[in-house]
Parts: structure tokens; sequence; C-alpha cells
């Protein structure tokens, strides 16, 4: 029996094969007779993994406005080269500038148009201190939770079937400390308590879709996270999955470090999205800076250097989460330069070309991890033996076609008609 | 009427006046008339509030079995110009290192000597995963929660009505990921979790000494104390006092830090008990140093510009903390020097003289806001007025003692039989 099993780098990494790799036996049948002794081509068509990603340069280009819609289509060819789950942005200061004038219409598009091309579309944040809208500080603490919940409910309900997976609420931990500025989230959540707030927010998104995967969304990988996730899940507030950013501006993380913060973060048998990712092929900033934002500079250029170190770590990276049992999803944050404080990460520059990055990742995800079409032939029962990332499956015999899914790891036993 | 107020910092700060100090009208009565126009003498007896430090250095010299019981009883005398709260060891690793043989009976002879001289008496901790008893390695976690909730109620039923403050649980923040060495409390907190540990351990103490004074004790100043905090209240565990340790081994904290800290643990409504200070009157621990237990020198000095130094941080550390509301007790963590890896960081140097910093605090303590007894006359209507910190008062006139107590801050009025 023949197998198909060209993902090198699963062998290489117990942890990997073990949490991520089903081992089939797929058994064609054709009029209820084996389809003995015949090649078919053996393709994966998605992968189960959410390897995501921010989507919000497409908002433009979906909405037919877009500036430049031949950069955009080569951006969105490089985008799905490597990823299936895309984040759009809902902060509720641009979002809705004006109070009763959100910017839904775009939104939509822009989610359809990429759900419609087989995207999971995640919307983030629903309640943040940051970016979120001005018109807050007229009202009293009553009236900002009312706003916020009404924001909530109006947001998950419109968008329900497109959007299912939300960042509900983000950055809890400083929220009630925040002093960067006054903001009506800081108030709020100072007057109410980090945990009502958390029960506010989840409660109003959970009863307008009760089917979508709500995170609880973090840059704060100490202890503090750990205690706030412990609170509110003794409170009784469901969560679906915990979200933790990893912004590596000031450097890698490195293997260490990343699988301590899961080792802790996974004790609540959660699922984890990484949310946040950023790995950059420039300088990186200096280890002093406490608010990344207050590192403004007027230049930050990605350098040949910088770019193989970051096609180094980003190796690195994936592979240390995707070996963890735990991780579910990776979003990268910035698929091209010049995003958040024109840090310089990401997988394609400025001028449009990709980065050894991108190629170093579009080669983990595609080639070590997922199935290219190959030719593989059954064997005198009908039999083919799939070793593969759990996600969607094609198998192709003489024009016709017929999907199956991985869905569970280890051995298992299907039987396809064709 | 004459006033007594020689309390001159009183006056210098609003703060402390408004939250420390009673303006009482006293009217002195005598067979059912006023005593006018006598003299009379004017002393307080106590602070109502806890000036406290560690009384472990005396539990030999209460035991009688001291090694040297003059230095001893000097200590005692500097020890008791200063304060009126005593904080004694319960480490379990220490208190009961064979199973079943606990260190009671010297405790119980340390604390009732503490208590029959009038001091408060706190024990410190009942549940830490520091010092902890290693025996309990052999345990499962079952048994390690039975054996932990079990040596909780045999203490605070023992010490009940001696010792009525407990640190019940010291270090939660950090239990539970502790990762120096293994340890019986953190493989138990890490496998129920921080709160159900908190409600567990608190529940035992509360059971034994309804009457208890409870702590939270922490040294974790982030936001990571709060989300516990926050966890625990809304868990409906009942804390009665928060404790916020202060070893200022790398450095004086300064007035706005400390003011920052009480603002954020203060929103609770809880009382705050600084439990663990020490300012240093040497060189300062290097700021890299991450885990002060990594700090380990032959020497560490006090030296006459360290002395200086140390003098005034005292000053201002104890002004700060008595100017906010919420502080009910600050524990000095050491009386003299050679303490916590050997930091100069006591009153008192190690050939027993008092420090700068000791004359400065006991100024502050008995002059400044306390009342050395004095002579006043009463007018007309048998009135004097008395300005003072809350605590025990006793006036004495012709051999006669009357005692009264100013248990609230601002104007009152009180009539007293002599």
């Amino acid at each position: 029996m023949e197998s198909v099993e060209n993902m090198t780098g699963i062998s290489d990494n117990r942890e990997i094969r073990r949490h991520r790799v089903a081992d089939a036996e797929v058994t064609l049948v054709r009029d209820g007779e084996p389809l003995a002794g015949h090649e078919v081509e053996l393709r994966q068509v998605r992968h189960r993994f959410l390897f995501g990603c921010t989507g919000f340069e497409f908002l433009d280009y979906a909405s037919g406005t877009s500036e430049d819609p031949e950069r955009d289509e080569r951006l969105l060819e490089q985008w799905e080269g490597l990823f299936n789950f895309a984040t759009l942005p809902f902060y509720w200061g641009r979002f809705e500038p004006e109070r009763g004038k959100p910017d839904t219409d775009r939104l939509v598009k822009g989610a359809e148009w990429l759900a419609g091309r087989g995207h999971t579309v995640k919307g983030h944040p629903l309640a943040w201190h940051t970016v979120t809208a001005d018109w807050l500080l007229d009202l009293d603490n009553a009236a900002i939770a009312a706003a916020q919940t009404d924001r909530i409910r109006r947001e998950t309900t419109r968008f329900a079937g497109v959007i299912d997976t939300w960042d509900v609420i983000n950055e809890v931990v400083i929220m009630p400390i925040f002093d960067k500025y006054d903001n009506g989230i800081t108030r709020l959540c100072r007057d109410i308590g980090r945990i009502p707030m958390v029960r506010m927010v989840f409660d109003a998104a959970r009863e307008s879709n009760p089917d979508a995967v709500l995170l609880l969304n973090d840059f704060d990988m100490s202890a503090a996270f750990e205690c706030l996730i412990e609170g509110v899940l003794e409170a009784g507030i469901k969560i679906d999955a915990l979200g933790l950013q990893s912004h590596m501006h000031q450097g890698y993380w490195g293997e260490e470090k990343t699988l301590s913060i899961l080792d802790r973060f996974s004790r609540y048998g959660l699922p984890i999205h990484f949310t946040e990712t950023t790995l950059l092929s420039g300088h990186v900033m200096p280890p002093e800076i406490e608010d990344l934002n207050d590192y403004q500079i007027d230049s930050w250029p990605s350098t040949p250097e910088g770019e193989a170190r970051q096609a180094d770590e980003i190796e690195r990276h994936y592979r240390t989460l995707v070996s963890h049992p735990a991780v579910e999803a990776i979003t990268y944050w910035g698929m091209s330069d010049g995003g958040w404080l024109g840090a310089p990460g990401g997988f394609v520059r400025a001028d449009g070309t990709a980065k050894p990055s991108y190629d170093r990742l579009h080669h983990l995800v595609n080639d070590e991890w997922g199935q290219r079409p190959t030719t593989v032939a059954t064997d005198a029962e009908g039999r083919l033996r799939v070793s593969g990332f759990l996600g969607d499956y094609r198998i192709t015999w003489r024009g016709e076609e017929i999907d199956f899914a991985l869905d569970e790891v280890g051995e298992q036993r299907l039987t396809l008609e064709i």
C-alpha cells in the first residue's frame, strides 16, 4: 500500500506528529467495488490549523475602492499562499468615530469577500481602552456600559455567519490602570472591576452569537494574565479561547520562553490563539522601552542580515507553536512592512517583494506540513495511506473529485465512494 | 480652653490630620461637678495605628533560653520605643520540620509574652511555598491539602486570643509557577488553582478563629496581585486586609510609586497592611537582580552615608503611608542588621547601637504623632481640648488615672468622671 507522506519535518518532530497528524488508511470504492490499482491525485485543500494574518489591507480592495488594485492582487496572492484565517479591525474609535455612524458596510464587504474566498474571519476587538470611541468621555459610566454592550450586540449580530470568531475584549490586565490618557473604557473598568467588565462583554457577545468563538486577549504574559484568567473562570464566565499577543519588537522570545508561556497558559484546558505575532527583519527595539508605543523613529529599514534572522526566527516560532497541542491559531500581525510603529515586521517588503521569511513559512505550511497535489496508486484492496496534518483533502480520479477531512490525530480508516 | 497639640507635623500634613487625628473636647467631672481650673497630666498610652516589626528576636528571651539576655533586654527596650505590633514566625518547614512535632510551646510562650506586654501579635505565614515542610513532598495533592488545612486549624485554634491576626497565605501570585525548587504547596496550587487555594486556607482559618484578621499577603505589586485580589473577591472569599510587602533592597520606592501602589490597592475598600518593609543603610542591591534571594555577598556594611539616607527614607516612607487612609499597619522587617540576606536593614546596628533611622522614627511615633506626658489646665467648665492620633490616652490628676480612647477622626466631645 502506497504511503503519502512528503512532510519531512513531521518525522523530525515527535510533538508535531503526535498533535497534528492523522494516519489514515483510505479505501476508495467505485460502484461497490474497491478501486484497486488506480493512480489518483491527492492534495490538501485547507489546514485545520488556523494560519492567520491581519486582513486589514484588503478592505479597500474588497469594497472596490483600492487605490492600487494590482498591488492588492499581488499581496492577496502572497497572503493566500500562507494563510487561511483573517483578522479584521473593529477598533471602536475608527469603526464609529461619530456615534451612530458605524463603518459597517465596508467591514461587511471585506468580511464577506474574505469568507467567500474560504477564509475564516475574525473581528478584533469589541472592547478595548485604546483607540476606543472618544465620545464615550461625554457619558457617565452606566451609559458607557450600555453603549459598549449595545455595540457588541450590534456587531456580533450583524456579522454572525461571516465573523464567528471575536477578540471580545483586549488587554484587561492593564485596562483599569491604563494611565496614558483618559478614556471611557478605563473609567468603566476601574469603576466596576475587571471581572464584571469581562462578564458584561462576554454575556453580550454570547447572547447575540451563541456559536461564536469568543477570546480573551492580552499582551501581558506574566502571572497577571494567569490571575485574571483564573478569576474569570472561577466567576463562571465561559471563555472559548485565550489570545496571547506576541509582538516581538524587542527580539525573538526563543523556544524556552515560548514553551514556558505555553506551559503556563495551557493549564486552563482552553485552546490558545497566538493573536498578534510580529518578528522584525531590521534592528530590534532597545530592551529599556517599556511601552512599545514610546519608540518612535523616522525610518526602520529591513536589512539583509535582519531578513535572514527573521526567516530563522519565523521558522523556529511556528515550529514551536505548532508542536504544542493547545495552540489552534497563529495570527501574524501585518503582512507588509510599515505597519504598527513603522517596524519592518512583514513577510513582504515595502516594495511588494517577498522576504526570506515568506519563503520559509510558505515551505512549512505548504510543503512540510501541507500536501501538494501528488499522484499515488491504490493497492489491490483499493487502499492508500494518507499521513498528514488535520484538514480538508481532495482526491481526484479521471476528473472526478471527492473531498474528505482528516479530523482526528492518529490512526483511522476511511472509506470513500468515488 | 487649653489646647494640647504638640504634634507639629500633623499641622504640616493635611492628609495625616484628616485621616488619623481626633479633635476632642474632653470635659472632666468630679463628683458631678466640672473639674474647673485644675492642672492634669495627659499622655498617649498606645497608638491605634499598628506600628509593627518582627518579634522573632524575642522568642528565646521569652522562653528563658536567650544566650544573651542583657542584649535582648536592650533590644526590647529599643523595640518598644517604636512598636506596638509584633509578627512571629510560623514558617511551616521550621515550625514543624518533622511531621507531628510542631514548635508550638516556644511560639505560645513568645506570643503570650508579647501580648502580655500590650502588643498586638500577628502570625506569619500559615501557607507559603517557600520554607514549607519538606515532608509534604511525600504526599499526594489531596493529602497535602488536608495537611495544610489541618495545620491552619491547629495554629489558629491554639493561638486564638493571643494571635488574632494572620498572614493566612503568602505570595499566591507566584505560588503555582514558582520554579526554584519542587515543593508541596506549589504542586497543590498548580493543581487546584490560585483561587481554590486561597478559599481553602481562608475557610480553614475563618472556621477556627472567626474573629481573626486574615490577610492575603504578596510582594508582587503589579497588576497581577490586583487581578488575584479581584478574582478572590469575585469568588466571594472574605479578606480582612491586604498585605503589601515592601522590601526595598534595591532602593526606596519614593512617594510617587508608593502612592500609586496605595491608589491601586485601596480600590477594593480593604484595609492595607504594609507587611514587610525594609530600607537599607548600606549600598542598595543592583537593579538587575530579579529574585532578591540571588544576591549573596560576604559582607554588607552599614555606612554613615547609608544611615543618613535610610533615616530620611524611613521618615518619608512612614509619612507617606500614614497619610493614606487605607493603611492600618506598617511592619518593619527586622529590628537589627544582619537579617534576611545579611542586609543592613535594621534600625539597630549589629553592635546594638541605634541608627539615625531609629531616632527619626522614634520622634515621629512618640513626639510628632504621639503625646508625651504633658501638663495642661482645664478651663472654667472643666474642659480641655485634645488633638491627637487615634489611640488610648490617660489623664492623671492627683495620682488618680482615667483612661479613654480617641476612636474616631474629627470633632468629638467626651465627658470623663475622674
